[in-house]
């Protein structure tokens, strides 16, 4: 850096020359020819307009770098996280006589919303790869089963039997699925089943995983 | 950009007229004018403050990128993610006359050192969302049950009943948990109930999912 | 800023006055001195040499910014999540006279394609600690046993007894394991138990969850 300054300077020095003798004589460094200071001032506007086009391109550059930091930035914001317990009293939901769409009223976590405990029904804010995991707990006198849908479709489902001898019983499951903007999960719980309601063991949870 | 050193060029030699022959006439390329050299300089001043200002522009906005990447890279770096196992013998751990905090002996993986395998405590170095898991089996002579609380808190729990008939039992359940730094996570197991002890069966894993 | 265009205009004033009289005598706004043009325009290189400086600066920390920033983007490419059911049918597999490699038939999700459904081996493609968990239901009249393996370790493990009045048993488990590139992790079944083979219940599934 330096030797370019001492380098501008002298073609500055060059064109004092000029000025004093009007004969604009001098030596380039490059050539070795006698010629006027016209070619040391002509290199200074090449370096001018080099740094120019240097800085349009850094300019370009950091536009790109600013947009991917945002893209970046804004892809975490999108947090979907939610933990849910069915919460519906110290007692059995259920049997009922066809599935219902079981509905988990105790919100523990709800980082975006997108789990309504209204419709027990989960919509995916934007598409990506979200998980999920369902666990239950139910007395043995008859089945749990609950079924875990993606839309219309039966995704991963976890009961047990009937048994008169095992006071109660435990389940669970979990999955990644790949998710449209939109697309609705949720649990059904199955004709003539039935789960443990308390605040504690009948839960159903997820998360975005990654946007995709 | 090309079109942009021409013009310099042609500043310049503007400049050099007016020094031969002192009337400083010369004619532009662009509008075929003859004119003073004089505006041209004042041109290239302009021009170069001009960059001037878009470089400290670009330097501050590089300046503002870099710390936003600094930002992630530093909340990348804060990984938190372990999984236990009880891992004291073949054998139950419990009945005893009251509820314990359980102590999960097998660091299966603890990276960010935020379980305590000697307390069984689980301490959140960071505010964010974390998810936690525990799964258990036990003999079906007694209950197995387990509580997970965050500090003071009961948050979800897993059991099963004293049966008879069933040689054993099993049990799991998981939750998404917002925390603040220094909350703690922990499973207590009931009084008068077991859970078996070996490396393999009952275990409580968690990891931080984000930064909030 | 403004004031900086002033004082280039000024500098290039006393330039001009310089070749108008020869005497090169101006008065700079700044001391109020007359003295040559000399020194402003030596000013003005030393500027422009110091711009020049902070341009290469500026490109130099762009280009680390820019690297930090695909670093990042190649990591969130490498994605890694599966979900998968045993789904061999309506019918129990097994028992076998011998452990076996539990193939998982149905892919629910394999992002990365590190889960191969007819070895039922998972490949970690890039080292990292990822997540795995298992559900299964079998039925009682004989054991459920199922191993988590990475390569040739168990490390996690779930089963329940043979009960002759339960009708089913349920199970599950999950780890967070760190893993070097092309270590394995997979599922074994234990000689003489089963597992419920239909396309919903018997479930393996993982995700990366950070690159390392």
């Amino acid at each position: 850096m330096n030797f370019t300054i001492v380098l501008f300077v002298s073609m500055f020095c060059g064109l004092i020359l000029a000025q004093d003798n009007a004969t604009g004589a001098t030596e380039t460094e490059e050539t070795g020819e006698t010629k006027s200071s016209c070619p040391d001032m002509h290199d200074l506007l090449i370096e001018f307009g080099a740094m120019r086009e240097k800085l349009t391109s850094v300019e370009t550059r950091l536009k790109e770098s600013e947009n991917q930091i945002l893209e970046q930035r804004n892809k975490e914001r999108t947090k979907v996280i939610f933990s849910t317990a069915v919460a519906q009293g110290e007692k059995h939901v259920g049997p009922f006589n066809t599935d219902i769409t079981l509905s988990y009223k105790r919100v523990i976590t709800n980082i975006g919303d997108a789990y309504n405990p209204s419709t027990g029904i989960f919509n995916a804010p934007v598409a990506g790869v979200y998980y999920f995991t369902i666990f239950y707990t139910a007395g043995g006198n008859r089945e749990g089963k609950l079924f875990l849908y993606k839309n219309n479709d039966l995704v991963v489902m976890t009961s047990d039997h009937i048994t008169q001898y095992d006071g109660a019983d435990n389940g669970g499951n979990a999955v990644f699925l790949q998710l449209q903007q939109r697309d609705q999960v949720y649990v059904r719980m199955a004709a003539n089943s039935h789960v443990w309601g308390n605040d504690y063991y009948t839960t159903f949870s997820g998360f975005l995983v990654t946007q995709m």
